[in-house]
């Protein structure tokens, strides 16, 4: 069993280090606030305020930050307090460029790293059965694997360092632009007096069926936009897309655009809406309320 | 049992009137070529080279035609002929508009119209397994039901005449841009070194899971594009969402996008390639070869 140091006890991280700790690993928490205090120790970890005295003497760090900037700084604050031959493994979703840079510049060679974002949400990380994207080398990933396990259902090694953030970053531009298409069938069959219950039902039977269609479903009925996952962080995580696309000089023309109407709606104010609300937008383009459907 | 006139024994009508003929009703094909009156004979149908005279007894009359002008042709030629009190069900995909122009100018009053696309490719009108997406009076569409079900597994009734039409340019416009978000991924995933076949495994396993990823997988691997569904069918089904969103003045972004895309493709003499090929032309504007892969 390792001895785990956690940083980043958010709706994500809290959850996936109770589960380590109930998978029997001795999981210490960095914490700050009085509130995070009692709710880690609740969740049966142990707490500290210091990172850098927490992580002296831990196996393995894991970060689970909101942003690359976040990522960044603790890893340099940590950084001379790491033990040697210990293993940091950020699940944060975070730039790959950086990832590959914050290895290269602020991490000591005697402490591997590995970039494992994660998919499947609050539920997923309460459940532990999170989708686990996992950069590094072979024999890091190994030792990983137990830990990986405790918090998530499939672990997939994508490729070397980064290539974690990549595969998760390619996820969230499918995701965007499934959803996007939906939202423009759905203004589509509106407009032309389909029934759109039918209609998405033999839609998600065919070629055009996709999760999206599936787990969005009431979304695009109803018109009920409660997250799920924010159109702020889905922004987010297009932004990271959009930079390493173009460190890459690639041109993704879908992807781009719907990246535009992501952030229109954050600009407008609806960045706390489920992403399931580009139909809102997609609809007040084109003169229909989405919101008041039925 | 129905006596039925079935006119376009093409790749998807000739099996879809074959299970009709199984299904024990009496069909007669219309085929102009010796080689179309042996296929049809085979297939255990009477045929007939004079459209006209072969509807003069039909309870029903389906058309499964290659494109609008050709259904809008057949019809007007027909419709003298047609039984008071028959049925003209149309499964070609075509323009919803153009749908309710030849019900409202072509046909007489005393002859009732469904219009029926389907989809499933081949292999669905082969297995009788299609999706059947059926716009028109409930009526008209509980007497055509059990002709559907022998063609057909997922049949739904959809909304007015013309809604069949809509639902499937509906389902169209999502498959193209689904693929091309995947073709995205996939040009993303190879500039920045991720391990392609691990990725897309996790990807398909989450919210980004959709058909096409399932489907095509192979195609996306290995750049193998055989047809499956052409580009020069999907380009012409994208020219149907166009012509009538422009006709309801709708602004559908992305969807206007992957057309231009998609006809890109065909203008470049890839039509005839399967619609996953969208991934060669993303590959080719980031410099990478998708039909060499491995």
């Amino acid at each position: 069993m390792s001895s785990i140091t956690f940083i980043g006890l958010g709706i994500m991280g809290l959850p996936m280090a109770r589960n380590l700790t109930q998978a029997g690993h001795d999981v210490t928490g960095v914490v700050r606030s009085e509130r995070g205090r009692a709710r880690a120790t609740d969740a049966g970890l142990q707490v500290t305020e210091d990172a850098a005295s927490a992580v002296r003497d831990a196996d393995v760090v894991i970060t689970m930050l909101p942003d690359t900037p976040d990522v960044r700084a603790t890893v340099t604050t940590i950084a001379p307090a790491l033990r040697e031959g210990s293993l940091l493994i950020d699940m944060s979703t975070i730039d790959p460029v950086a990832t590959r840079d914050i290895r290269a510049t602020a991490l000591p060679d005697s402490v591997a790293m590995l970039d494992a974002p994660v998919s499947g949400g609050e539920a997923g990380a309460v459940d532990g059965v999170l989708s686990i994207m996992v950069g590094g080398a072979d024999a890091d990933v190994e030792r990983a694997r137990p830990l990986f396990e405790a918090m998530g259902k499939t672990i997939v090694h994508v490729g070397p360092l980064g290539s974690g953030q990549v595969v998760k970053a390619a996820n969230q531009l499918i995701v965007a632009g499934n959803i996007q298409m939906v939202a423009e069938a759905v203004v589509f069959l509106r407009a032309q007096g389909a029934d759109l219950e039918s209609a998405l039902e033999v839609i998600g039977g065919g070629l055009a069926g996709s999760t999206v269609l599936q787990r969005k479903r009431t979304a695009f009925l109803d018109g009920a936009f409660a997250p799920g996952f924010r159109l702020a962080l889905h922004a987010k995580d297009l932004g990271i897309v959009q930079s390493s696309a173009a460190e890459s000089g690639l041109s993704l023309p879908l992807t781009a655009a719907v990246t535009q109407l992501v952030r229109a709606l954050v600009a407008r104010g609806d960045g706390d809406l489920d992403h399931s609300a580009l139909l809102k937008l997609a609809g007040e383009l084109n003169g229909q309320d989405s919101t008041s459907e039925r």
